[in-house]
């Protein structure tokens, strides 16, 4: 929606922008977003669902028309289509909306009804300081690429020897590697790891400790390096402290040279004067 | 409690102001309350509690009187009521010991020993210290609104797909939102999230670890950032690091002023001098 | 042990000095400690001990003797009884070796044995480096009095308040005030909180959630603000950049002064040229 | 593999060394890698490998050999073997290949099979940025040594403690010294250390809470002032904020070094022409 740019805007995509970007616009949208989740809300208590099912299919045909005209007038209000999906919140509200439409006729209810569920989500793209959030910890991701390579390998070795060694034992937790990565999930944030994962291993395969414990401290080890590289990003990012010492350094910088130049008109002056007494 | 206020402020107000802001009547306050502390723990043994029983309800009338006349002293202190009730801790105990009369006729006897129980809580706004620790936590929650938000949201898509999804396979844990909510708020502890709830609804829905462990993930990664607010928050409290560096720069800013001046003045000299010379 | 002081010391006092502060003295007494580590290690298998039982009786006669001897000759070896004991580990040195002379005629047998346990806790006294870390970690408790204080009030009113309202409906966690309180350090942990603890007593009372859900939020934010303290106090001590942003100011302040005084004096230079050219 | 050192590299090692170091060659050994992960995986379902055992044994064998070779490219490739052995990853890869060739006509089908696994470890040492983090992760274990030990001493007094006390009471738990520290270890990672391990016994010995109490609270603080270690380590390391306080003090003396030159040319001048007034 850069205004900047060379070729003029027709008027009535002026207008459009103006009423897309009003406050009013927006408030109107989340209260629309709000009674939509109590909607969904309602339709998971099976008495009134049965008892409202077309008037809760009324509601959600009228709710999905008027953020299907939202999202035509945001998509026309925007200098080009380009423009307009350049923002993946945009597509997300895009994709959204659309669904609910090719899926309209579609026999499978669940879908549908979760479908319902995340339009909440656009509570998120609609609130500027949420997705300013959420853009921010989406962010910190890319940063941590490398830490969640290498711990993927460590899964992926460990699920393997683990389904290796413990199929037979534990074929509930390591019947195959599927099964054994979501264990290593399970493991990996605590949860029963000894109580229920490995004490009845223990008793048959009193060599089974080793696994698990070395899982648990690489494991916990890398994982808890994973959030202070998450912890480390953010402070960086808080102190702004840094950029004041650069500034600093600029001031101390010129401060320097132009005292120099003080030395330089100094010396040249007592030179003349030298000059002018001999 | 402003002393410097236009209007003088009589003299027995001065002097209860000085009876209650005295180290002895603080010292006696917490006193009283540890026996108030100290009684209704004595109260939860239900042998000592039916012997005893009439000498108990005795001590605390005894107390909430006192506590009546020290709230009405400090608000009689107070230069005006207003001032007196624009401090929340303030709030707190009035609020606390009112309660107290208002229901003591009142027949909800647990409702009655709650609120006994709440007053140890008198304690915190009576030794500043705590006081003050107490504000500062509180003061860390407003700057967590926006994440506060976005977690609510999640919890709440969560909720809706999760009584939608496992309402039949595990009523205890989904039967409903309310349940969801509960159980949602058990997993994001991690407390028995695989054991007890996921693993039960695995063994029928094989793709149900998709939703647990999506919702373990974004979940703990939001109430992980949410930490990090709060760290960040007292990090940046503690470092008093950037206001010296802002001195500093203020320092060297005012040098690079002086300095200039100098040098103002040395080259006036010099093209005096050459002036001379000429 | 500070030789710095005024009247001397006299000459074998510098010799029993030399010898504890010696490095093989304190080699000799960290193999001593783990030859007791060994021992009392040994003694845990039970077909050991029932065999061996009056050669691990000598050889921890011989050990408290040895000990006895280091501890007398480090007494010695101090300037005076006052400052021996002013160090608060040789304290610890002094009760542990003393009270194995003292017990050792009791019945206790187990007494006596987690005694001679605690004395590998001596390895700590013994290694400097430890020394110092552990009176870092102590170090960092002090500063914490009033968090803990705060800690020690919500959990005596949750655990009143619990053993209140569900003394009766779970006798095993909240059957009496002492039950309470460690029910509430096991949920404070997040250990097996919903699934043994809430879930059970939620059947009866639905409305118990509410006391549960607000405990676990208030005690982990808590917890969590405790660990901040910490975090942050340990991270202020790591920190040495503020005092050299300290003596950057320091610096610019002087050259500040320095500059003033270059002006004064050209200042002055430019006053008397003019005078001499009037 | 400096070649900026002194005697001439024959031409071939040259050659060898470009090859090596070539983008190509790297990214070959990185699929065959990703291919020996792949067939690992496969092989842990049954049904597959007994179908395709032949074909799985003759893959391994050729990516063996290929792995082979790798090494011994990389290894004549290098200016020297000492300076190939000198980088513990040249010997990680180098022992991995070998043992693949020594355990191939042994018996134990399980430790070869794991072998094949750990090959897939080679990612990391093929991936540089990879490499990386795995060095910096594990340089930060140095620094802990000491609360490593002090940890280490914490575990073992309770665990000789714990044996003699609950030996009879819980031999599931405490039967033996081993058992003893894998339960602390559990207990130290919060993970059913009161439902399972401490309730049980709580019953039969009332006063056993002191002991799981105290090692929750001593294990946590040592664990986390560990995890604290870390933190601080990598947020130094993060933060070149100091640094450039460093070079901004270094100006800053300069500065003042100027500033006094000045002063004593000003001075020089002053005392000259105060000398030619009179």
């Amino acid at each position: 929606m850069s205004k900047s740019s060379d070729s003029p805007m027709p008027g009535w995509k002026k207008q459009l922008d103006t009423l897309v970007e009003h406050r009013y616009f927006t408030t109107a949208v989340i209260i629309l977003i709000l009674i939509n989740a109590v909607v969904v809300g309602l339709e998971t208590y099976p008495h009134l669902y049965s008892e409202y099912k077309s008037t809760f299919f009324a509601i959600d045909r009228i709710l999905l028309w008027i953020f299907t005209v939202e999202i035509v007038f945001r998509l026309f209000a925007a200098r080009t289509l380009g423009s307009f999906f350049k923002n993946s919140w945009n597509w997300f509200d895009f994709v959204i909306v659309l669904s609910g439409h090719l899926l309209a006729g579609a026999h499978f209810v669940t879908v549908l009804r979760i479908l319902r569920v995340l339009r909440v989500f656009r509570a998120i793209s609609v609130i500027p300081s949420l997705r300013r959030l959420v853009d921010a910890l989406l962010l910190t991701i890319p940063a941590l690429g490398n830490i969640l390579l290498l711990m993927s390998i460590i899964f992926y070795i460990f699920a393997v020897t683990g389904t290796m060694l413990f199929q037979e034992v534990a074929p509930e937790y390591f019947g195959s590697l599927q099964l054994s990565l979501l264990t290593l999930f399970q493991v990996v944030t605590l949860e029963s790891w000894a109580s229920q994962v490995m004490r009845p291993i223990f008793e048959q395969l009193p060599w089974s400790w080793v696994y698990f414990v070395s899982f648990v401290l690489v494991g916990t080890f890398v994982v808890f390096n994973l959030f202070i590289g998450v912890i480390v990003n953010n402070v960086e990012k808080a102190e702004n402290g840094e950029e004041e010492i650069d500034e600093t350094k600029e001031e101390v910088k010129e401060l320097r040279k132009e005292v120099h130049e003080l030395k330089g008109l100094l010396k040249e002056h007592l030179d003349r004067s030298k000059n002018k007494q001999m």
